[in-house]
């Protein structure tokens, strides 16, 4: 009998977040911008014929970031309970799995046609820059979205942190986003995208307490650095360009 | 560069439904009840403490029906569009894909412990009897229901026909449901499946106004004989038992 199974990888996902750390914790949480370049073969327009007409997707990726398990772990710890509680693997959406197969709903932005080959521009996707697709599905409503579906831990979306920037990093920004001659300058959709993603508190769940201790999200090539005040708001407080 | 990826199988799912006739076109149309069960080492408890508290799970799964494609295929014909139009495979939940996964939501109805192995009881699956599982996650309604997603050429679940049953047809199934002493007696919730099995129309698009001709979907060790009569309707004629 046959133990496993083999699947192409047909295209990689291109994203301003190259590191794990600000990667939403699921889909559709944050509407960040990103794009999957399709590879040849898979990267004909002919195998994209319809799917304008949908607006949502399910991408199946590689978990790339994680090893393949060299024995199985039955259990893990969901940032979402604090990381200190265990669940079952298959109880939970962890990449720490035994198929390194990740599940993400995105927005369909565009098909875009670039010489030939097909970019997909999406929205909300949480993955990071470099992930390896290996299937592209629509979204069909009549069967995929259960409103009334119960979801155990999480039965709604984490709460979000309110987000407010420093004059100095007003400044920063302001710099970045008004030149155009650098090609990694900002625009003011990826400022609100930053808010937004640090509104998800990227913190490990066992430091969201801390307050004063600066934390770093990378996006594009800018380090945004950030803490939570006593207020209970995160603070952007620095943003440094890096090579 | 890595061009694919291997997957584990963790476990096979059992179905009355042998054949790929009569199965649903996807997931949650039709309230039929099957299992997976697990297979070692993913057959542990401990890897599914949590499950339960969800209603619903996505099943990642091998289309094994399928041959792996030796050559990238991109169009296929869907079925809803009565087989003669082509769209692009990645516009379609077409099972031959380029991986041979598919992917299904399903009603979580019981997680059962058989002597420290686990079983999952599930409802609503669109896969054939004998499909290998790849992976099992939770179904999180905050990220995955999106009820404004629009679904291209598959806006509303497919129409479903009138089914009736013939006198003679009553009568054998009133004889199989009667018996307990046959392993393969049926029950009346399976009477029930079945006739909301052949409600979906399981016959080919390009034969769907055919008036009088016989098709046969096995259920358990039972082939059910129908056709669509003058009326519409699709009648159920005869029930044969296999071997």
């Amino acid at each position: 009998m046959q133990h496993s199974l083999t699947v192409p990888i047909i295209g990689y996902h291109h994203s301003p977040l190259s590191q794990k750390f600000g990667i939403p914790r699921q889909p559709n949480l944050v509407d960040i911008s990103s794009y999957i370049k399709m590879v040849a073969p898979y990267d004909t327009p002919d195998a994209f014929v319809g799917i304008a007409d949908f607006s949502h997707l399910w991408v199946t990726w590689q978990t790339h970031h994680n090893q393949p398990q060299t024995g199985f772990k039955p259990q893990v710890r969901p940032p979402r309970l604090g990381g200190n509680k265990k669940l079952g693997v298959f109880a939970t959406r962890s990449t720490y799995r035994p198929a390194q197969l990740g599940l993400s709903v995105v927005r369909l932005l565009e098909v875009e046609n670039r010489a030939g080959k097909v970019i997909l521009h999406i929205q909300g996707a949480d993955m990071v820059d470099g992930t390896p697709i290996v299937d592209i599905k629509p979204y069909v409503a009549y069967s995929d979205a259960i409103m009334d579906a119960v979801s155990g831990f999480a039965p709604q979306a984490p709460k979000i942190k309110a987000v407010e920037m420093t004059a100095t990093m007003q400044q920063q920004f302001d710099a970045m986003t008004s030149t155009t001659t650098n090609q990694n300058s900002l625009s003011k959709a990826d400022v609100d995208t930053i808010c937004q993603l640090i509104a998800q508190d990227p913190r490990p769940a066992y430091l969201q307490h801390e307050v004063g201790q600066m934390f770093v999200m990378r996006y594009k090539n800018i380090d945004i650095g950030f803490k939570m005040e006593e207020d209970g708001v995160l603070w952007l407080v620095e943003a440094k360009e890096v090579n």
